[in-house]
Parts: structure tokens; sequence; C-alpha cells
């Protein structure tokens, strides 16, 4: 019997190969591409996506050493799109440090987030998997992907009217595909058949969509302390997230009146501007409305894993992944 | 007996394959992120890298189309190479266009590059060849050599004393590997055997540095109108060319003084500047010293070309092309 890895046990195991490539990345020349490059690399974070990928092989094999690789590739990949999408939004921090472009200036941040691109597909193809060419077709498709969905976001931020489905497939393409990704590149890599990588990329990308919302609900109704960025600062920014979206769609009146003013772009005193939004979509009950929404990616994803045939044990880590994201403790 | 393309019947091949790929592109949303793609891959160009691919393919098959994903590829990641280093090097204008930062602003074209880099591996993987891990492979090394070549560029601008090994490794990454990957992955997605796919990658990077050597040549000795960009601004910009390299190395006395006084960073009249360095050089013989350098590298390649255990008769284009470059009508 498969021996199943806990969340926790699995990032161990992702954090002791990290050091280990950082040695091999610090070694590499020239120093000042490869330095930006260890830097994004050990930020840290959750190691969501390759506990992910490691989750999702380990439904099926314990020789988690042959899909560690693809588990750092998809890392690097997303440390990649961090570092430019930090310069691209002029983000100065990236969990409480510096960002790359700030640290090492602009032009190396750029060039050492083209490095990682490359040595994910490095990484990716060091599995000697059967399956590698349609592991190596997901990624790369999935790379495009996130890729549009980040000019999407871009797109948006200058205009008034995204609808909720437009934005639904922002996230799905920014955020969830990856997330679809990792799960069912672990399943192809550990050699599950069609229908099974299938279920695992949609379980993917409900968590992923969930996963997004709660972090545009967490940007404003969040616990500074426990989420870890300044709280208001989508507001700040006339983000359009899924909480503006749907208080634009619902609002009338004297509260759609009030909300156009507070995202006008006219300038305002940061703290009025937060308590001004927040007090609109108080009365407008969206908190609630994201909170139910969030609900159904969840419950979505809970379905699609009791739908999977293998035998409950080996769904047991994934099933409480979900749960403690349900919970948001990731 | 397999027919023999020309590199104008190449050429031809490819920009029509370059014509169908930009309608499918320009298809491609959002918009927004395409649109730059097919800018920067409709700028036009020698697109000597993908003829290298098709013309060592040819020496084995006349089944053009089965490589001819993979050549398109290689031009999409030298285009993404461009357009990120416009970016960083602030290049306003390209083929007498307005650079892709310039036309559609810098984050799009950071992201439209990033994209450009994933287009090339979903190009790559459309090869049914089972050599294709084997190309996947050299294709991410070489793209990484690119990133590192960029660097030490970067860095060797800040720097006075580059030696002339330094300066040869730097334009072996940034411009040699990737004429070496061409015909390479030429070779191996037709078949060839390691010894061949090995000698035809050692005759890219002996034509890539004698490019480079030419390159570097014509910006100071040029014919604006045949060379297409400004004569002298490598001279205006301090770049450590290997025409600097080796003039700071022979110089002596009043010669090296007055150099060192033009690339002091000081602000000059441009035209002064020019005519000073030029003045040196002349005094110091570079221009030979760069054109027997050039000549000793396209010797190499002839000889290598010579030592492939191929018939004559399959050499011919390359052959041909060799010629060429050495008379830079490419």
């Amino acid at each position: 019997m498969t021996v199943m890895y806990s969340f926790e046990e699995l990032q161990k195991v992702i954090n002791a190969e990290i050091e280990r490539r950082l040695s091999e990345l610090t070694a590499g020349k020239p120093i000042d591409l490869y330095s930006p490059v260890a830097y994004s690399l050990s930020m840290g974070g959750k190691r969501l996506r390759p506990v992910l990928l490691l989750m999702a092989y380990n439904m099926f094999s314990e020789e988690l050493d042959d899909a560690l690789p693809a588990a750092l590739a998809i890392e690097i990949f997303h440390n990649f799109t961090l570092l430019h999408d930090d310069i691209m939004d002029n983000s100065r921090f990236r969990r409480s440090r510096p960002a790359v472009h700030v640290q090492f200036g602009e032009n190396t941040a750029i060039l050492a987030g083209d490095a990682m691109a490359f040595i994910s597909y490095r990484y990716l193809m060091e599995s000697s998997s059967p399956n590698i060419i349609r592991v190596l077709d997901l990624f790369t498709g999935t790379a495009l992907e996130v890729c549009e969905g980040q000019q999407y976001d871009m797109v948006f931020e200058k205009r008034m009217d995204v609808s909720e489905s437009e934005y639904l497939e922002m996230i799905r393409l920014k955020t969830a595909v990856l997330l679809g990704c990792s799960l069912k590149a672990g399943g192809l890599l550990a050699g599950a058949d069609h229908d099974i990588s299938d279920q695992l990329y949609l379980l993917g990308i409900n968590l992923g969509l969930a996963f997004q919302l709660q972090d545009d609900l967490l940007d404003t109704y969040g616990d500074q302390k426990v989420f870890g960025k300044k709280i208001g600062s989508d507001i700040l920014g006339d983000k359009k997230t899924y909480l503006l979206i749907k208080a634009l769609e619902i609002s009338e009146g004297k509260n759609k009146s009030t909300l156009d003013k507070w995202v006008s772009g006219k300038p305002y005193v940061d703290e009025d501007k937060i308590n001004g939004v927040i007090e609109i979509y108080n009365k407008l009950g969206i908190k609630s409305i994201v909170e139910n929404k969030i609900d159904i990616y969840f419950k979505k994803s809970f379905k699609i894993l009791d739908d999977i045939p293998l035998k409950e044990k080996q769904k047991v880590p994934l099933k409480e992944l979900c749960y403690d994201m349900a919970q948001r403790k990731y």
C-alpha cells in the first residue's frame, strides 16, 4: 500500500530540494544573473503548487523523487510570473522583502525572469516519465494562459465595465490553470489515465478560482496580521476585484453614485476611501455574496475529488488540503 | 536523391509559414497580448536562423514541412530576445520601426516577450520527430546561454577591463550558440547521428562568432546604407566591442591616453568622438586585426563543413551560405 504524505511532509521535501537547487543556482555564472533567480526562489511562500503536484503524484506512487524536479519546475515558473508581474505592477515588496527589480534593478530582473522560465523547462525535462511530452504540452499551454490572464488583468485596470464572467475567466487564466496544471502534471507523471488526469485538472481549476476569490475577499475583509498584506490595497488601486465588480453590478441609486465617486480615480485620503467603499460593500452584502461564490467552488472541488475512482485512503491528503484551504489555513 | 534548396528558396518557405502563423497569432486573445507578438515577428529580417535549421535538415531530407514548426520556433525565440533586449538597452528602433516597447508600452512588451518564449516551445512540440526531447534539451540549454550572454553584455558595459577571451565567450553565448542550435536542431530532427549533429553545432558556433565580429566591424567601418544601422553607435555608447577591447589592449603612450579620454564617459560632440576613436583605430590597424579574426572563424567553418561525412552535393547550399556570409551578403 502506498505511503500517503501530508501537506507538511511534502512541504519539507520541497523545501529541502529548493535548498539543494539554490546551491546549484548560486554556483551558476554569471552570478549577476543567477543571484536574483536564487533570491526569488528563496523568498518562501507556501509552496502550494509543487505540493499539489506531489500530492497528485502520491495518489499513485510513493517514489516522490521522480516527480520532484517537475514540482520545482512549477514553483520556479510561479516565481517567474511573480517576478515579472511585480515589474509590471511596480510592486516594491514581495513577502515583506524588496521585490527582485527593486533589489537588483529592472533589467536584471527582466532577464532573470526569462532565465527562470527556461530553468522550469530544464527541471521538467529531468523527468524520465514516458508521459513527459504530454506534461511539457500541458505546461506550455498553461504558461501561455497565465500570460493571457496577466494581460487581461492589466487591461481590466483601465476598464469600468468588466463583467463577472470576464473576471472569472481572467482569474481562471491568471491563477487557476497553474493549480490545475500542477495536479494534472502530478497525475500524468505517475501514469494516471486520461479521465483521472482530467478530473485532477478540473479540481485544480475550482480550487484556484476559490483561492483567488478568497484573496480578493481578504484584501478587504482580512486580518492584516494573518493575511500578511496591507488591507484595502485593492480598493485604493481601483482594482477590478470580484467584490468591486459585483458591487458595481448590483448597486443602485445613492449607493451607486457614491461608489462611482470613490472609484472615479480622483484623489482621496486613503483611509476615507477604504472606509467609504467598505461601507457600500456592507450595505450591499458583498461579503456574503463572495463567500457564497467561494463556497460553490469548494463544494465543486469536493465533488470532483469524491468522483475520482480511487480508494478513499489515496485521497486523504488532498481532501485535507481542500478542507484547510476552505478554512484558508494555506 | 534529395532536392537541395537555396537560401532564397528556404527564405520563401519560411516567410510563407510566418504569414500563416501571423494570421493564427492575430486571431489569438487577448488581442493586446498577441498584437505585439505578431508585430515583432512581422518586422522582417534575414530569417538566418530558421534558414540554417532548414538547411541542416535538408542535408538529410527534402520533407521540409516536418522541420518548419521548429524553424519558426527558433525565429520567434530570436525575436523574443530582441524584444526584451530592446527594453533593457532602451533601444527605440528595430529595423527602422519603433521597437515593441515603444509601440505598445513596456509592460505589454515584457509580457508579449514572455508569451513568445512559450510559443517557441509550442511550435517546437509540433514536431513528431523521435529526437524531439534532444531538441528540446538543446533549445532549453541554448536559451539559458543566451540569457547568460545578455547578462555578460550588460555587465561588460560598466567594466573597462574586459579581456578578449571574456568578450569572445560573451558573444559565443549571446549570438553564436543560437546559430549552433539552429543547425544542430535541423540535423537532429532529420535523424542525424551524434557526430554530425555535433559538427553542425560547431559550424554554427564559428559562423556565429564571425557574424558578430562582422557586426562590430560594420558598426564602425560599414556603409550606413548597406548596414542599415547608424554608424558609430558602438563608439558613442562606449560599447565593449572587439574593436575597442583590442585597441585598449594594444595601444600605448599617446594613443592610449587619447583613447582613454574618448571612452572616459565625459560628454563630447558625437561627430568628434566617432572620428577621434576611428583615428586611433586606424593608427593601431584595428580594422585588419578584426578582419583577420573573422577570417579565422570562416576558415574554421569551411573546414568543419568539409569534414562532415556527407556527399558534396548535400553541402552545397550551406557552403554557399558560408561564402555569402563571408562576403556579408546576409
